[in-house]
């Protein structure tokens, strides 16, 4: 049975380049997560360093997950919501800025283990470039490499998933796609780094996100982490699940339960304009609307065949006579 | 109660750039013209000139049509398939290029005339350009308006349908998105000119399909035709409409109604490596089963009550607890 | 001659939906209008509403422009910035902010005439919808267009230019592309509506830029006016001009010319981490570049062979002749 | 010095699906190759299996490639245009396939040694799926893997570069993109694996083709290869290099020769409408024009300078007045 959980921070700060104040009012910190634990089958939070979680807070937060019955299922450090991490933050240029991210993550490691959080999701979202020439590309991609695995080193309980996304805030990712972080998570060396699979980057980017799943697995059971959303393929629009795309979603549950990944399954989602916690529930109940199918044995050798047999007019025909009314 | 017709040419003409020869055996014309006729709902053919039709066998055809009782929806005239058409047909730069184009098409319109076929679906496909700085826009444009003008006038028996597609085989088209084929529309003055709709090249322009249908239809009731498909958004990948998305063909679907829309619903697709008539069949079950529930006054004053509410959680459920099983 | 202009906003907020507080310091008006009048050819600048200017502080704007010698070359309405107009402004399905916008539009029109400025750059950023299904698209584009009219019909000195952008903030923008835009403001039957390019929205949709000139300019004369950036080509990275591409930047000054535009380019971009005078002036500096070169009639008239000739070996020939060392 | 070559068959081939017997008249092959060593610069030729070279006439063709004093640089075994790779070469769903494709690699190789060709080009263009659900993900890419580990140790005198691309003529290639394609060749264990740059199939898979570079160069010295072509960042236009973008030419080059990239320039066109020679002979010409430039040790210095500093708007500054007149 699918774990599912939801990123605090995503379903309160909803601001964009236009209307930085944001699209609606922010309830209290509270709200949010009883709002959170009152949607079906939620039994997780991420926790968004800055806007979520930081030092001085995190006993109260974690009184309020306990209060509430959630888990807290990761920690995202904030390498991308603070003036300083504007041009990178464990890549950046400034080795003084580099030394900053890296104080800032060991403290979020510490964070963590106070809220027996085992996964800290690591999405360096300033670090990369916008224009052509602009990036020492070998130089700045070890400094990644450097330090993430200096974290990984220092924090052998915590699990680093790496998350990527090819673009925006900057313009060109490091972390870009699925088999570039995989390179850089094998590069460190370490069994507790891996990589987070968001279903929109991963369209974003072009990856049809099942194939993502089983790259990830194959080598070397890297998938740590699943964010999950929707978009129109261009952007990163972090739409509900399944308001544009439909069979996606059944091959990306068919190939996690194939390669046995365990992990959660967290919804990432920007309602700027809609209620937060009803936005949220939608994509839970879409793909429990899909779970509830692949939990028959049957259901599952059918798609085991199906993908062994590869004709595209059966699986069509077996995915409206299964799915549709 | 919608109409369903089948594009023949596409069903039977598949190869690419890699390879020519096309990835299966075609049949004969009869056996895709059977084939044809079997699938539920299908009452109507498209022929592709050259492929399908000529000035040649249109009485053969016209009779196999009969034999099947298939109604012959509309000619597409091959303005993309001959050689020398590959710099543009009524708007190439050659003049005698342009005359031979429009001479062809005259012959067309006699074909669909023999065929009792009321309409011309005229893809102009090489009419446009490749690369910055090889076209006169001003005066290139302006012999497709007059090309389509004199056409018109000189059919007014006759429907003129103007496919659009961003790109491919050039890589600008001159008709290009639905709002500049309809400015086109309008300028030849004609009431015989209108659009026809591929979903599939709509995607690919970044175009909400069911917006498209109401720009149409509301300057001017001016949607002729649609050709169904489906496609991952950057490309014309002509696939069993379903196989990605879903709910834009509800959408698509419940403005075709609104708006009055009482033409054929056409299937146009490349089963590349797909046993065609399955392939199609399986788009026509798609669409009507989408079609079933329309068919409800129930079902289509939800679709009023949320559109004007506009409640994108309230839409996401209704689509999930409505369609799927 | 062409004239150079630059929007103001744009070259100080610059913020994004990670970083609400912005990338820099943004220095106070009268330096960033001082710096904006040292470009050199710089003469003009466009005002934001709410970022930039409002009725209560008019006079002293422009008592800032006269200062440095810059003519106001628009009002950006701000229908994007403010919460209320977070579903919408003129086309929103509540009447109560449909007349708020309205009245609001009143009130730039005022400004516009306090500093002798000709025009409304309208970009109705909110005026769209994020999900299917969540737009009545007739009485919702109706709504446009009906205010439009009548905004267009009290103000028949000021000039309204209507600028289209693919998507964003909304994932679908009800102007969208040039010809949508274009239908828009001809179905207003005002000659004082008309049309703003800007070039990253363009190449976001999928445009060739030179051929929407063209398009504009050939129906009606209905290109008011000129925004400059730089992009990637899938989102409206709003960069440095030349910075990605080249060949489309000659054509579309060549296109400019060669149906008469006269009016303002303006740049606008989006210096997130950059000094925003300098990399406005690079923009300015670039288009010099290839302004000097079209200067000469007889590159002009190159340009009209290569176009009537249409082969693309000789314009890149000549492209590569003409403009590089 | 760069040393420059052209495939044979893309020069000669160019059909597309609409028009598949191509848009001009093919001269023998004689004269392509005669035209081929005519451009300046030029001094290698990639032969295309089936199309250009099979075993039946590969001494005739080595006898030509000596009369015209080229080299060959690789040969591109066919693996896409036989109707029998039509669903899958190496990684065919069928085992029989499967051998035949193994087969032909090995002959392949006997072609390259009699050419004396050191590398083997692969694309397995037809390997990969375009619907969801329609592969076997697992299992497919395990074939992949051991067929090419199978091949590369049979030839250790051969080095074997792979070509990815993101799609075409299958929806999803799975050699889709630089970082994939590299984990596979780390799989081989075989250093004679390496993967071949298409910088259109870089482009089109959102990629920044010199960060490309440094990922191959930097994990390992496993760039083998290099295509040359441009297109407008969403399809594989295969156009004449420089004709949409430039700053992407030069930091390719840049980083080519920072990491000491030794390989050919090869140009990778189709030319569908244009002289074949005269456009390939463009593309050679523009990258000479950038390469003349970073011959200078001056200018890379410069260059690196920039990289290091990471001031876009020096860099815009700087490329402006290094290049353009």
């Amino acid at each position: 049975m699918n774990k599912y959980s939801v990123i605090l921070g995503n379903l309160g700060n909803t601001c964009d380049r236009f209307l930085s104040s944001g699209y609606k009012e922010i309830p209290p910190k509270e709200t949010l997560i009883r709002q959170a634990s009152e949607i079906n089958g939620v039994k997780g939070l991420e926790l968004v360093g800055t806007w979520d979680v930081n030092k001085d807070n995190v006993n109260e937060m974690g009184d309020l997950l306990s209060k509430y019955g959630l888990e807290c299922v990761s920690i995202i450090p904030d390498l991308f919501a603070q003036r300083r991490w504007g041009k990178g933050s464990i890549s950046a240029k400034d080795p003084a800025i580099r030394a900053q991210a890296m104080e800032y993550l060991y403290e979020c490691v510490e964070t963590a283990r106070i809220l027996k959080c085992g996964t800290l999701n690591i999405w360096p979202g300033q670090d990369g470039y916008d224009y052509i020439l602009q990036s020492d590309l070998i130089q700045e991609r070890r400094w990644l490499e450097e330090n993430i695995t200096t974290l990984a080193k220092s924090a052998p309980d915590i699990r680093f998933a790496l998350e990527y996304k090819p673009k925006e805030p900057r313009n060109f990712s490091f972390m870009a796609r699925a088999a570039d972080t995989l390179l850089l998570a094998q590069r460190t060396g370490m069994d507790n780094v891996g990589v987070c699979i968001d279903t929109g980057h991963g369209y974003a980017a072009g990856e049809n996100v099942g194939e993502s799943v089983v790259i990830l697995q194959e080598y070397g059971k890297k998938l740590f982490h699943m964010h999950f959303n929707d978009n129109y393929g261009g952007w990163d629009d972090d739409m509900i699940v399944g308001s544009v795309h439909f069979p996606t979603y059944v091959e990306t549950l068919f190939w996690l339960k194939e390669t046995g990944y365990d992990g959660w399954l967290s919804m990432d989602q920007y309602p700027y304009r809609e209620d937060g916690k009803r936005a949220v529930e939608e994509s839970v109940l879409f793909l429990q609307m899909i779970e509830k199918h692949l939990d028959s044995p049957k259901v599952m050798d059918e798609l085991r065949s199906l993908v062994t047999r590869g004709n595209a007019v059966e699986t069509q025909k077996w995915l409206r006579e299964t799915f549709y009314k």
